[in-house]
């Protein structure tokens, strides 16, 4: 939670959509501060074709929340905001209110690192429906992403089975915070270590590197640029060999590493960065072996993602280590989960029962899941997620049998005999965070474990097995309902 | 500017890749303190299979490089770091380095707006190797991505063909300087807005916004909802169709906009962001000329990109303006710019010669250009850019009447009779910013021109003409020579 004290700015209240404000203006305006709303955080397609997503950035959440104050600084700017048509855009009342505002929001979410699948909420937030709206694009901008980068990294370290990889990002990222989210999340998904030094301070994550080709280039030989890399670090010494001929470079380092080994120190890696990593790290292999120094591992990098690295193991290259930088920053070849957050219930104040409330869209997908919805995770006897089912204990029938298909009604799953558990935590109560927030260890090892029961057909790349998630029947039945009453059935 | 007070934490030295600071120990161990480099930014080929790339971020080098100071906090945790095979990585005579550390490094770059081609430095750093070094990753970091999301507003706005397009992507960016990056450099690129109200009390770009689906969902009906909103924002009123149907949606907005008039107010606009947004936006378009409300403008959103507003164009949908958030946020479909830092000269020392060096790879389109490189860039007496060639003063055969193809070296492009100017601009001396700093209106207004100037061939979308980038004889004979003794020919 180092986050709290130096990234986020006094005036991160502001680092939200316009409308949020206008909209909370016209809440403030039309008397409806008791009216509450109940929204979810939930996207609709699983990322990259595949057939999980991995929640992240949910730690970061209760801080959010917190932070959701706005100083004399973030007033003035508002007041200096001009409507289109003339005039302030907001006025002195709704000025004053943001003055002196603080949180009153319930969070609950999926617990950090676990696994979470289509349509389903992964982050419900409830209150007064004009701080929903002001906490909703922070909050987007916080778990969209890391989400994204979480589970492009849990993918990766699944391709790499078990060696580790290192994330390289920091240099395609968003900025200083856009590396820091990317060091974050790829480590719960994950990751072993990261190169971003800024993400290591902050975070505890350990730390990666080696040299880059303008350390060779630097001296008048490659030789010469290994000897000095090796005496300056001696027990962090890992050769970079394509600076300019591949088999040239494993000539030097083996060179260089029996010269270390006279000094007692060991050369623990080389990098290859270029070339048909396959082939060439075969050979590297092969030298450094038949030089007697089967201890020195084999690390690569270049525009590396979990295909490449499942294809490399395919073609039997002897490679213990991976650098990942670009396609895990930025979530290639989908750089957006497309996570939103939707309003499923309403009521005018807090006495009174919920309204469940659905948008429809003619595109059809594109329809939201009404009420207040929790999710129950059935599970096998070994721990094996067998489906996730959609509640609201209002319209709850109790049927636990059978679960009924979101996207065709007809489609039910048999979930009869499994245990299951509430995936939703409450973590913020009244604005303020609640004693359970997860380290980001914590994360990484439920991630780590959520994965490793999860059934190989969900986890493979191409054409995954559909984890099911459907709706109770009486919630069922309450979306059939509502569906026909909007479009005026 | 702002930037400086606020979102750069004062540990922003340590947003790095590790192993800019194990080479910067190196150097400093390997006595070569005065050793210089000179380093080019530069990228590959042009992002999105465009003609082009528009040079963002470079307004806030100068503030990097002020910033490249590592307070106690930093030099603390650096002392904490372990290497992997034992004792801490980094020693007590380097950390004192670093304590007391202030850059030197001298910066020209491509001025803020204008284009530039692949392979060409868009940015060069020149000073002390070390440093060089230690702005490496934090550089890329900067400019890599606000030159991608400037190219891709570009695009966009290019696409909306002098219709308003508003930044709606905060949601989607890495974190918060991530959707400040997106604002900042799609302000460059063109659009006109942002719904970020961060970027707008930042940087002082426009702000823009309508309301979200919640609304109308936490009203009993969507006519309520309307008549809410019209009436907390009379000047700004836009009113989104499609929480429901979109038909039953702009009859509720024509009742509301008849009720404005009769307040003394007036519509702005309607927006629609789900469905087939050419049919709705003509339908929509006929209810409200034909209800006598043709000032009211329709908005449209919905993962937008440049080419689904070029088609929306091709289909006649009459739309006035664009929210652009995903695609623009994560520059979907290709969301790195690949561009990287290669050093290209080292001397000993200031009083020494650059001794020009060059990368080479098994992947030929990998090896750099050597020496310090200064852009020329031709133009017709109309101001349209004919090529770009690249010089060093060092090796210069003065022969201007021709460039030699960069990747094709028999090749040749005729540019007699053309004036040329030097693209790069010094903006920082001896580690100090000079007194030519960009404002990002400047930047917005340079781009606008240079997109109007810009050859239409080189600007469309598919199989867009190559712009010409090439070098001056006497540097590519110094290339092919230095390609030559390395592979040891």
């Amino acid at each position: 939670m180092a986050l709290t004290d130096r990234t986020v700015p006094t005036d991160v209240a502001l680092n939200t959509d316009l409308y949020e404000l206008t909209m909370a203006q016209g809440f403030f305006e039309s008397g409806l501060m008791d009216a509450q709303g109940c929204f979810n955080v939930f996207f609709r397609e699983n990322p990259f074709g595949g057939g999980y997503a991995v929640a992240c950035g949910i730690g970061q959440i209760a801080e959010l929340v917190q932070n959701m104050r706005f100083d004399d600084e973030s007033i003035s700017y508002l007041a200096s905001v001009k409507a289109p048509g003339g005039g302030p855009m907001f006025r002195a009342a709704f000025l004053d209110y943001l003055r002196d505002f603080r949180p009153h929001l319930d969070v609950w979410a999926v617990p950090e690192g676990d696994l979470v699948f289509p349509r389903e909420p992964m982050v419900r937030v409830q209150g007064p429906i004009i701080e929903c709206q002001l906490l909703e694009t922070a909050l987007l901008n916080l778990v969209n992403f890391q989400t994204l980068v979480a589970t492009k990294a849990a993918r990766v370290v699944y391709a790499a089975e078990g060696h580790p990889v290192s994330d390289f990002g920091l240099r395609r990222a968003q900025g200083h915070d856009g590396g820091l989210a990317v060091a974050r999340a790829s480590f719960i998904g994950g990751c072993a270590s990261t190169s971003n030094v800024l993400a290591g301070k902050i975070y505890g994550i350990p730390v990666f590197g080696t040299h880059a080709h303008s350390w060779v280039m630097a001296f008048p030989t490659e030789i010469d640029a290994f000897r000095a890399f090796a005496k300056s670090s001696p027990k962090n010494c890992c050769l970079l060999l394509d600076t300019y001929d591949v088999h040239q470079g494993i000539q030097n380092a083996i060179v260089v590493a029996k010269e270390m080994e006279d000094a007692g120190e060991r050369l623990s890696a080389i990098r290859i960065d270029s070339g048909d990593l396959a082939r060439l790290s075969k050979d590297t292999r092969t030298a450094f072996d038949e030089a007697g120094l089967p201890y020195v591992k084999i690390s690569v990098s270049n525009d590396l993602d979990e295909y490449t690295i499942q294809s490399l193991f395919a073609q039997g290259a002897p490679i213990d280590s991976f650098g990942v930088g670009t396609k895990l920053a930025t979530c290639d070849p989908q750089p957006a989960l497309g996570g939103v957050y939707k309003l499923s219930a309403t009521r005018a104040s807090n006495d009174e029962p919920w309204r469940p409330v659905m948008k429809l869209s003619e595109q059809v997908y594109k329809r939201t899941i009404p009420g207040v919805q929790r999710v129950l995770r059935f599970r096998d006897a070994s721990g094996v997620p067998m489906g996730d089912m959609i509640v609201d204990d209002a319209v709850d029938t109790g049927e636990r049998g059978c679960m009924i298909d979101l996207i065709d009604a007809i489609a039910t799953y048999r979930l009869k005999g499994y245990e299951s558990q509430d995936l939703l935590t409450q973590i913020v109560a009244d604005g303020e965070p609640l004693d359970n927030q997860n380290s980001i260890g914590e994360a990484r090892a439920r991630c780590k474990e959520a994965i490793m029961h999860l059934d190989p057909a969900t986890k493979r790349f191409l054409n995954p097995q559909i984890y099911p998630v459907g709706l109770e029947r009486g919630l069922a039945d309450l979306r059939q309902r509502l569906a026909s009453e909007e479009r005026g059935e």
